[in-house]
């Protein structure tokens, strides 16, 4: 497959301000648009070697590999876009594996039509926002489709990240008595999202929370925390993470639900639209699962870092009942935090 | 982001035979989804950590990284569909880095709508196809967009491969006097597509050439052949493989056509459509440029292997002028071989 790294264009700047099928060909006008938009964005030397992929070294380390696709509707919100979600989301699951992330590839599918100058202000993010997480973009790949067939732009990203030699980090290292660490509040990517859809106005409006979150989990593995398992709240939010690592681990999570922060800009829109929080997307918050006397130090670390500055305990583990995840309420009742059957809120990632 | 391997799904099959706009949601039918196909497709250990990326183990060797996104349409041709190509078109960037391939990721963006039927077939291609070129699928993604907001299904795969410690295979390692070696007759997977889209019957049907490549690749590195520089022959063909490479080692490839294997029926199809097939996409096909002292015994290397049997000398490399790309006819002629503008024909791969 032809791809950004092997292609090299000696002729002048394409004319055309639209995607047209043609620049999905494999010809001089594949060329153009990837010498014009991207390598120029991404230049790196692995993309200089113009070859089929990426040649890099980890270094005798072993690798962290996870992939997403990016189909957010609408492509800018406030406090991002697609190309800044496309890069720290795929950082942001290289991270929750303790890894440091290193390399990006991205593949976009770009309907006939799409503004060339929309493609470019989100590859432009997308460059900003790998160079804020400190990885490269070293391959990549465009397909055009026919108009009607999409919907203006799709992204995929692939990331590779090199781990620590001890790193061990997953659910199935989660252990009864386990504290629950939470980064910061709840709820700002998706009603960020929403509101745009639902052309909610608020005097101050909310952004999304999207951000790396590497450097946090690294500090905490620098800082010889015991990190058991770590989970980014993306597509179902706190109450998916935690279902899935209850299950994964065979143990019951209790979370204390007035500890969750969620700001009031945040509470109100899902009040409004009927929305709970716990369930609500985010793209820059994690949770953090470490022994109890690992929880302060860990507290302190992350409350280093502008991005998990805010972290606090929410909850524990323990044996109960395998896969289950209670929630105490502010009067001491609990009840269970199930899955919902899809979701919310559509296209938010 | 949720992924295949974060997910657990303690709940029944799904009922429902359509994709909806919840199997992208992060709740329960999206977990039913996962476990349903791709898990029960995919399993293996990396999976089944059910975290949000995969940890590997390249042995202490430098990796090769690699993306595409497959829009090929029909989904299913003669001789392969878009699994066995979503498979094999990533297998073959890594082994044309002169990478044994270990990995791959996917991505699959889902249109509301698509039967879980096609899927499902979808999948069993892909499983088929990485069990044939040994490779694992350890970690994965699914989207679902709006019906109307798609194509019925498209898939990236991202793939890393490993490489042998002493490999330097790229388009700038080409030096003059290196030979050109193709692996087998051209123009059969664009041809596949096309006479499919168009309704063409032939007496035997033409048959895509979509297969991995690695095997031969890898025997050429075991056996010590100096490999300058590899290259499958996808969008653009031969031409965009040759101009390519002439173009980043600035050098001039010299191209003998009466050399070039074109079998009758690809040839009697590209007649009656008006194509040429060297600018015709394959899926199985790829040069090799080596040293004239290794040329022999690499193609005595290469037609060990069913899937470059056929293979043969077809040209050489010069100084001659950098980036020209000469094709020497029957009668002695010299043509200029260049890129097409934009391509015969959209979405094949």
């Amino acid at each position: 497959m032809p791809d950004f790294s092997q292609l090299h264009c000696p002729a002048p700047i394409s004319q055309h301000s639209q995607v047209l099928m043609a620049h999905g060909g494999g010809g001089r006008l594949m060329q153009q648009l990837i010498d014009r938009v991207f390598v120029a964005a991404f230049a790196n030397p692995a993309l200089e070697e113009r070859h089929d992929g990426a040649v890099l070294d980890p270094g005798g380390r072993r690798i962290a590999f996870t992939t997403d696709s990016y189909v957010v509707r609408p492509l800018f919100f406030p406090g991002g876009d697609m190309g800044s979600l496309a890069v720290n989301g795929t950082v942001n699951d290289l991270a929750m594996c303790g890894a440091r992330p290193r390399w990006l590839s991205a593949g976009f599918i770009l309907e006939e039509g799409l503004p060339l100058d929309t493609l470019g202000r989100v590859v432009a993010s997308m460059q900003r926002a790998a160079a804020a997480a400190g990885v490269a973009l070293v391959t990549g790949d465009t397909k055009v489709v026919d108009r009607g067939k999409g919907d203006g732009l799709y992204v995929n990203t692939a990331g590779i990240g090199v781990l620590e030699p001890a790193t061990l980090i997953g659910p199935r290292q989660v252990r009864a008595g386990d504290v629950l660490l939470l980064s910061g509040d709840l709820g700002r990517h998706g009603m960020a999202i929403m509101s745009v859809r639902e052309g909610l106005t608020f005097e101050s409006p909310i952004e999304s929370d999207c951000a790396p979150l590497a450097a946090p989990v690294l500090g905490l593995i620098e800082e010889g925390v015991e990190v058991h398992c770590l989970r980014d709240l993306t597509r179902g939010g706190l109450a998916a993470g935690l279902n899935e690592i209850a299950a994964a681990a065979n143990l019951e999570i209790e979370v204390d639900e007035a500890a969750i922060p969620v700001s009031e800009p945040v509470r109100g829109a899902c009040e409004i639209l009927g929305f709970d929080p716990l369930y609500v997307a985010n793209e820059g918050r994690f949770i953090a699962l470490v022994p109890e006397s690992d929880a302060e130090r860990a507290l302190a670390v992350l409350r280093r870092h502008p991005v998990s500055l805010n972290s606090l305990r929410i909850g524990r583990v323990r044996a109960g009942t395998a896969g289950l995840v209670l929630l105490r309420s502010r009067i001491g009742a609990q009840r269970i935090l199930d899955l919902l059957s899809g979701e919310q809120l559509p296209r938010i990632c």
